[in-house]
């Protein structure tokens, strides 16, 4: 039989994890009943992938830019700013710069919570808080929640820029300073727009509203990860592959965009625990008619980590495993991962490398029987890194790159 | 439950080993009884470490600044001399130049004990080998036994020198050349220096003694290993950990000095085969108390290597073993391994891998039961990098290195 030439690649965000007490020390992943990827794992081969290097924890942003074969990041990464922004659906222009932002709120000239109490909506902000300054354009776009970016437009602007997030609460905001000469006047203008902005917002409706709720004011904004915008070589050019990108999240979306994806929107897919994890796979499995590679990214695992919540983590994995019937006949090279590991105990990322398994025609097996830690650490793939993935996707589909 | 922030890392030196005929075709290690240490493979996680590259063999100097992070040690490494002075005590400065000397039996212009009879101490040659020459300081410190370090102070000196130790006996000292322009003067005033010292020697009243007794007379000092001291960021600053310790031999107290750890003298602690194990656990725990990061080098199990000795390399294992029981009780990430393998069969290190083992609060799990080379070789780690551990470590106590 002919190798597959068509990929679906599930990311499952945050997937890896440690064991966990209240599962009787296994980690979600092992704890969770799932027949179908344990049936994957079986006819496949499995492994562990340390995103980045070994033992160091990486952001979702650099994280799929290593998955995807953009790496060194380092050259290609354009800041977490622009992927934001991305994100939030709007064109960029060469050169803009853009930072990611977070609403919050301030009393006494201190942060009191980062997140102005997850804010639920921040879209009617952001005509206010667009404007002109001195040429420079300052375009605002809520993401979701609390979250937005900022973009600026205009001539010799530098994004070597430090961010005024401290990220930490009882802290007043920091200064954005600029990190070389060239930056100074970005730095200054940039200043100047976040005082305006955040007078702006304590006199606003919204945070009026907010006050009489006794709910916590987006009364400002917090800035971080500035980047400037350079087109990359598309995923198409690179790899040959029409790909398309089904994801929730303002982050995926908008890395899928940058390296020139498809963005395929799906009723349901919300990018948070709610997700209909099911109307992705079902779109997923159409959009392999169309095109050669499918990247499905699933955020709840990280989310479920973040929170603390082993057993909720677990029956999300649950939830995923039932959806993944829906893709049983398809006729492609499965590829199933995570970016990172966001293990319940900590709360946050983790350097813990991540289970991975490929399966599909031609692929080799190996003992692993299921999907876990501890079982894919002795499976046949052995460790490999982030930016291993692409490359063996492209070898096991017949296209892999010959030295000669 | 939170994961450990406290750290006890315990290097065996030379601990890997090969299979040896006496232990019916076991490794030291496999073939000890090590009910300790297979209690921590069973609880924690296990894997081999390539210290510097696979299948290369390192000294331990080199080896140790892989494990703590100074890597590339090329980078960091001021050259063997320079450690081992800091582990005979002396405050280097900023510029000092210095060598690892032995001290030797020469016969009629050739070397016949490299060792002079491994003389037990030579600190009575500290102050008559101690002098200044053209404005130069010569400064002498006794190490263990026939080893000591050469120091010289002064200005425009130069460490790019060959070594006067030809390694090889039957063979004559060899000058020590400059290795390029700027070291002449440096390379010309040593090689005056050493003839001098010399000349001291052979007319010193301990070769007298030794002379009367029959003993191989200490009346050359070879010279190897020349390096420059430049302060190095210490551990505590770069990854934010209160360290400390706890060893015999020079090299590694000289180490940890070098990159800022606190020394922690424990009476007993030789550096050597009757080295008191119990006593350097008891000052650990101790330890844990006040420092984040306790270190413990233990140098047996390479001597026996090297000695080509396999029961004594096994029996002392087991003597280590025995004594972790003081840390059973202990509430911190322990890391077992050792810096690099000195095969009793080969009596020099060698490039195979060495086990290693994490064991605590949040370390994933294997299936590993019993800590040995051939165990290790299926472990849930599988192979990491000596430059690995510390980041692994940062990792497992929550201040793993995150990517943005």
């Amino acid at each position: 039989m002919a190798e597959s030439r068509k990929v679906i690649f599930i990311v499952l965000d945050g997937l890896g994890d440690r064991p966990c007490e209240k599962l009787e020390w296994q980690t979600p992943l092992e704890a969770a009943f799932t027949p179908n990827l344990n049936h994957l794992a079986k006819e496949g081969i499995c492994g562990m992938c340390s995103p980045l290097e070994f033992a160091v924890a990486p952001e979702s942003g650099p994280a799929h830019f290593e998955l995807f074969g953009y790496s060194p990041f380092e050259k290609f990464y354009p800041g977490r700013g622009i992927i934001e922004a991305l994100g939030t659906g709007i064109k960029l222009k060469e050169n803009d710069i853009a930072f990611r932002v977070n609403f919050a709120t301030l009393k006494k000239g201190k942060i009191v919570d980062r997140r102005a109490g997850r804010i639920k909506n921040v879209k009617p902000f952001e005509k206010d808080l667009s404007m002109e300054l001195r040429g420079v354009k300052f375009i605002l776009k809520a993401g979701t929640e609390h979250r937005a970016a900022l973009i600026l437009r205009g001539s010799n602007l530098s994004h070597k820029l430090s961010d005024s997030d401290p990220r930490k609460i009882n802290k007043p905001p920091k200064e954005v300073r600029a990190l070389d000469k060239e930056a100074e006047f970005t730095a200054e203008i940039l200043n100047e727009y976040i005082e305006k902005a955040c007078k702006i917002l304590s006199n606003h409706r919204i945070n009026k509203i907010r006050r009489k709720k006794n709910l916590p004011e987006a009364n400002c904004i917090l800035l971080r990860g500035a980047g400037k915008f350079k087109k990359v070589e598309s995923f198409k050019k690179r790899y040959g592959l029409r790909a398309c990108c089904i994801a929730g999240a303002g982050l995926y979306k908008g890395f899928g965009k940058f390296i020139g994806m498809d963005l395929i929107n799906v009723k349901g897919a919300t990018g948070s625990k709610d997700t209909s994890i099911k109307a992705k796979f079902i779109a997923a499995k159409r959009a392999l008619r169309k095109y050669d590679f499918v990247w499905v990214h699933i955020k709840g695992t990280d989310l479920y980590g973040h929170d603390g919540d082993c057993i909720g983590k677990k029956k999300f994995i649950e939830k995923v495993d039932e959806a993944l019937g829906i893709l049983t006949d398809v006729k492609a090279l499965k590829v199933i991962t995570g970016d990172h590991s966001t293990p319940c105990s900590l709360k946050e990322h983790s350097g813990d490398d991540v289970p991975i398994l490929f399966h599909g025609v031609g692929v080799r097996r190996d003992k692993v029987s299921s999907f876990g830690e501890r079982e894919c650490a002795n499976g046949g793939l052995q460790r490999i890194r982030g930016k291993d993935i692409i490359q063996e996707i492209l070898n096991l589909i017949g296209k892999q790159r010959i030295i000669e």
